[in-house]
């Protein structure tokens, strides 16, 4: 299987924008909208795998609020994968707890040569894509985002928003930099990374304690886990656990990486994580994604990561998954 | 000072009940009325300090709902300490969140040999009235029961029911020996103890995880958090962590006394821990007592306690206290 992203089509501002080609978002919630619309705004052929938000982004396209402007996008939405058909890239920016849908999915919309990119968070779900469609396709993507979906068709982006993408098992890929690339023309601060694994425990380092204690502490915003020193001090103890886990399996996450997490939260302010708000609505929480596969790798290599065990066990739960 | 327990009046049984003198309880909930009824119950001239009951109480007595049977006390009650004056015992079982009252209540129960009881849960009580009306008066006592008030003056006792009795600082003394002795013609499994707060710790061994959990689980009774098998593993991490922080202070829990808290758990099965209930109807929790307390001890000491320090935030968080 080759892939040639080496042919680049001139964007109105002279700036290349490589061929992806044909791009499908498969679950538009907030994730999936934001990059996948900034990629339409790069100029890329992006089509959104809709059903609740369908009617209403095909009459109007997608609208992104962010830093006081508001960004429209003119987007293609449909209703069901063999209405879009085989593309060349798939974004996968559904729940973890959904996966079980992708069987039906992502079939249509696969070419020999289709790129399968999740945006989804924790770990196991590049495992997921490769056991069934093969690793070659599998590529992963870490959002550094606080965005919620506000209203059908609207993304309302809060703060940061920058975006690592690697290859599942390889080193960086032109694939990869050609998606890198559009994302940066689409206004996103994106890089290509060496090791996705290393990332994915990286982003865990925040995703563990912030998305975890929001729910445990029932109904915490980032506001109030770091203005309780009390909790604040074991949000930084669970990063603590999961820099162990991650040491143990060989990737080394240093305690400034950690403190800064702690640090760049305050911006947030009075944001809900978005395992809260999935919570608080009563839809399914990414439980194993997040905490259980983490924490089962983490002890397979010799951590004892007690906090992250407790804060597994009270999710596992109160929290449907 | 002196107390002397050592004149003895013959019960109806010809069995002889210590002359205790008379003797109050303040704060009349589950535990209270069950222990003060069974002192009432053996003979003992027991009045009880009363709010919310106290009508129903004055006219009906109390009724202790236990193993089948329906025990009736004639039990003296009154709505101010005031009302009952000096007395020689007083028995405190408030919760110890509602411990600012005492500095009202219990001057007028006082004279200079008056014994102060507290079978209020955690760490912190003793020390609480030894500050205030001096060392040489405080006892404590350490109940394991499963004790719900189910109406106004109705008790229903579940399961266990035994108590500990132990001087504070000091060794057993005749005045403990008098107390254990008429629970027992009361018909409580009654023992002194050498060390109280040895006696507290071990306790906590089991209130920690299992009246934490209950709470942070969002509302888990014992058979909830023993019957899934991750909170349970985490129930009985928690007791290593307790266990951990007693070892530090010089109090030796073994292994096989917390496999024993997990055993001894089965047979109270839907049982909703105490300060579950406090905080399902929105009563202040003792969190300082149960978790606050032994973690500031234990780590004080150089325990670590990581899933106590995550569990303690949570609760600090969640409960009123």
């Amino acid at each position: 299987m080759a892939f040639s992203f080496s042919d680049f089509a001139a964007t109105d501002g002279g700036v290349t924008l490589p061929a992806l080609g044909k791009i499908a978002v498969v679950g538009s919630g907030a994730v999936g909208c934001y990059y996948g619309g900034m990629l339409a705004r790069a100029g890329c052929d992006v089509t959104f795998l809709m059903r609740s938000d369908l009617a209403v982004v095909q009459e109007r396209g997608l609208t992104i609020n962010t830093g006081g402007e508001s960004i429209h996008v003119a987007a293609q939405a449909k209703e069901t994968s063999r209405e879009i058909g085989p593309c060349d890239v798939v974004v996968i920016a559904l729940k973890a707890t959904a996966n079980g849908a992708l069987d039906e999915i992502i079939p249509p919309l696969l070419h020999a040569g289709t790129m399968l990119v999740t945006l989804q968070n924790g770990l196991g779900n590049e495992e997921y894509l490769a056991e069934r469609w093969g690793k070659e396709r599998v590529a992963g993507g870490l959002c550094f985002v606080c965005l919620n979906r506000t209203s059908p068709g609207v993304i309302t982006h809060f703060d940061h928003g920058s975006i690592s993408v690697g290859e599942y098992g390889r080193g960086i890929s032109p694939r990869v930099e050609a998606l890198v690339q559009a994302l940066g023309i689409g206004g996103i601060e994106a890089k290509a990374v060496e090791d996705l694994v290393c990332e994915r425990w990286r982003k865990l380092v925040w995703n563990v304690p912030f998305n975890g204690l929001a729910i445990a502490a029932n109904g915490a915003t980032v506001a109030d886990v770091l203005e309780d020193e009390v909790l604040r001090t074991e949000a930084r103890g669970l990063m603590e656990d999961v820099r162990d886990g991650a040491a143990r399996l060989g990737y080394e996450i240093s305690k400034e990486f950690a403190d800064f997490q702690i640090e760049r939260s305050w911006s947030m302010g009075k944001y809900k994580a978005s395992s809260l708000i999935d919570w608080e609505a009563g839809r399914p929480v990414e439980v194993e994604a997040i905490w259980g596969e983490p924490l089962r790798q983490g002890r397979g290599a010799g951590a004892q990561m007690p906090r992250l065990g407790l804060l597994y066990a009270l999710l596992k739960k109160v929290a449907k998954s």
